[in-house]
């Protein structure tokens, strides 16, 4: 079964590979936009070309042990536009290796789809599910890795590269993503899924990362997540610190996420306690001398305590855009891993057939 | 923002409007059955007409706070032969307004889809919603309004518009629906949804509404409704009082709903009193003087408190071929709200294409 | 409403109308294998043919008052390769008969859609429900009967005749599946559903079945399912005992299945004891004097109570291919039960179309 494609994280996929994917979605998201505008009495779609149809007649499990609104959509709404469906299997459906054993679910759940996008909670669940799962399995956010976050963060980053860099110019929906130039990327909260992906993969594409978390040792990264950083080279890119300020320091993009995951709420108090301080604003990211046109990711949803109003409604915000993106990218992960088993493949991709 | 069209209540609708929409339905009715008839072994559907395909790629998001049966399959079913696809998100998948601010889930939500048909709790969500969605709102139920409700008892009434005057033809798959005479509809039960929107619906289009609730003061519709009522001039056709006999007096149709609506278990045994004679009978009727040819909607799932099962199971009994209207009529909203923004329109559509 | 067709348990067909179901199986599962496989750059699909598109436009609903993984996604995938789709309406969106009559829920949600796939508790909900629905209705599994897991233990037993008889030709894609020899299979466990399908269907099909049970009353059928046993003349061909070896004897296949169902959590203890010595292991079939090439069946989920490692991961096990025929006797039965009202006719289908 070792030749089942699979994708856990993005350190799972070379630098390349991983800009062919956003690429990909790029083209994706422009042959299906036309599709989604409101039907002109006057005028037919007979001449529009249909995005991928790699999943035609096929069905993708969704099996989310947590509670999700944005990935969920955008892998049940990705799927149409691919051919195919998303069978949605939540917590009350389907209580993974309670019943029965992990082994069994993942063979039997695995014989009956084309592919599996599973929201679990602890890393080893997927790990297991992957390893008896006869069609790939794609991680939607595990307590390790979020690939998919960060996959819409860089088409985004990528949309507005002419934000960075005036030369650039604006995207075009015809042609590839417009290039990137070396962005400081700041990520100011606690070690999550969200920065794990982060870290393995910005640096691989000529970014630097500068983080804060607080001191306490339960806000470093699981032993595991750092050693595949240093594996892939990408610990001499980063700067980790305990001081939001230092981190935003030359911050072209700078990056939160809640302190409260779900499952954390008992440890509310305390954790609104050891982030005192960390609330992204403008006086933040001025005293703490980030580029004065530095931008603002959230992967959703926000609570007030990690960012204010004045900066994630600002025009620094792409949180928006960023969410739609989560369509488009994981559009492009479910045509290459799920349809077309080619999630590593090196060949350039002629738009998104 | 302003631009992206919704649908709350039909008091958002001219009555030509309204008119246009049921036809709309009727087409798109006839359109579709022969699709969902058995397949015979040796014909085959090759000359069908499809009917209009504007959902095709598309996801429409059922946002439904509040179980739901009939509207949800409705929905899901009428998206299916619109060649879109809905997405079913119940309160275990979203709380609205509970992770994230309301302005967030709406931009959010409605950056995934291409139209949300929201069943929330006050009606002030669902304004909240269409505030911020990039995409239209359709009201499947508020407690304000029930719009769709409307549109199907419409619908009916049309189909069985013979049975009110002996000279109008049955309805024909092929031509428009015949035109209805002037009815008085009487409504004994609560001031709920499905009656406000009886209010500002059935005197623009030339039909005498009667009503009947209970003298205390919550059964009287909120001001906000009562209003809208009056702006639209339609008071002037409304006869209210407190007591069954009077409303059904020379009623062509009669109409009852729940008294006893989701969230209001608490209040059962007061309201079994305060309804005390509001049962829809015979016996009622024949009393009150209505039309002895009445006829008898109610939106379900039905208690005997409020209908005896000798109305219920009779032949005045129009509630099933009202079920299934549901499914025509939301279709219908469907296509023009969601899949051409067209729902203001005035121009008159050629069949369901 | 009594030429409504459906199908309660395979009691309800003959043994030539239960091979016809089989065999379509088979068609449509090669038909469809092929647009499932991962999408080649190179290969285009446009030569394969589509499996029948009986459920084109179409909507099913699944009514599952109990848990379900297998059963549920084997639908909802088989649906999707029919063209159609299907609804699913856990016990968290629809509770039957609780907010209105069964008569009422039945008769609106088979106005909705073309066809409902119920799964329920006491059998007679279903009976009632298929007493007033105006489409057709399947059993995925009630108190009683269990008949889409025969049909794909059926299909199982008939892919895999060549290892009951040496001169038996492995099964093609595109011939009919090869008969089965007269076999003698073996159940060891509860009486429950699935073993109340074999007793109706395997001796009409030319099989022996061996049972054991533990001796206490309840573990026996109820009278309703031997009765019907009897009347169809199977109880000739039934060897019943108390114990696992006599059960055993001579089998060429060996079934068992959870001795706790859902709901019976309660008399887990009870049970476990009731069962002691009932565990499928290799010593019990030697020692009962089972045909040394045995093989497995289990409906899963598995449980090692009811049989061990050893037996479930050994090459005797034909659980997973029967896991995955679910998907394709549900497919088979959905085309021909709910797209075409001829699961009870006599013609030879041509292929899966």
């Amino acid at each position: 079964m070792s030749v089942v494609p699979r994708l856990m994280t993005l350190a799972d996929l070379s630098g390349p590979q991983i800009n062919r994917l956003v690429n990909h979605a790029h083209h994706l998201k422009h042959l299906s936009l036309p599709w989604l505008a409101p039907q002109q009495a006057t005028k037919k779609k007979n001449n529009l070309r249909m995005p991928s149809q790699s999943l035609f007649n096929k069905s993708i499990a969704l099996l989310f042990s947590k509670r999700s609104t944005r990935t969920r959509m955008a892998a049940e709404t990705a799927a149409v536009l691919l051919g195919g469906r998303a069978l949605f299997l939540g917590s009350s459906d389907i209580q993974f290796g309670v019943n029965e054993s992990p082994r069994d679910s993942a063979r039997v759940i695995g014989g009956m789809c084309e592919g599996i996008f599973a929201r679990v909670g602890a890393h080893e669940e997927i790990e297991e599910l992957a390893r008896y799962s006869p069609v790939p399995v794609l991680n939607a956010l595990s307590s390790f890795w979020h690939p998919t976050q960060v996959l819409a963060d860089l088409l985004t980053l990528h949309e507005h590269a002419h934000l960075f860099s005036p030369d650039t110019p604006a995207p075009s929906p015809t042609k590839p993503l417009p290039p990137l130039r070396p962005l400081t990327i700041a990520y100011v909260g606690d070690s999550a899924n969200v920065l794990h992906d982060m870290l393995v993969t910005y640096p691989r594409l000529g970014h630097k990362v500068r983080v804060a978390t607080p001191p306490q040792p339960q806000y470093n990264p699981p032993k595991p997540i750092w050693d595949r950083v240093v594996e892939l080279g990408c610990d001499k890119h980063i700067v980790w610190s305990n001081d939001p300020r230092e981190a935003v320091k030359g911050a072209d993009v700078v990056v939160t996420d809640t302190w409260i995951s779900m499952g954390q709420e008992a440890e509310k108090a305390q954790r609104l306690t050891d982030f005192a301080g960390y609330q992204i604003t403008e006086t933040l990211c001025r005293e703490g001398g980030a580029n004065p046109d530095w931008k603002f990711l959230h992967c959703l949803p926000r609570k007030q305590d990690e960012v204010d109003d004045e900066v994630f409604y600002s025009s620094r915000s792409l949180v928006f855009p960023e969410a739609d993106n989560r369509k488009w990218t994981i559009m492009a992960a479910f045509d290459l891993l799920f349809g077309k088993w080619d999630i590593t493949g090196e060949k350039t991709l002629k738009g998104g057939e």
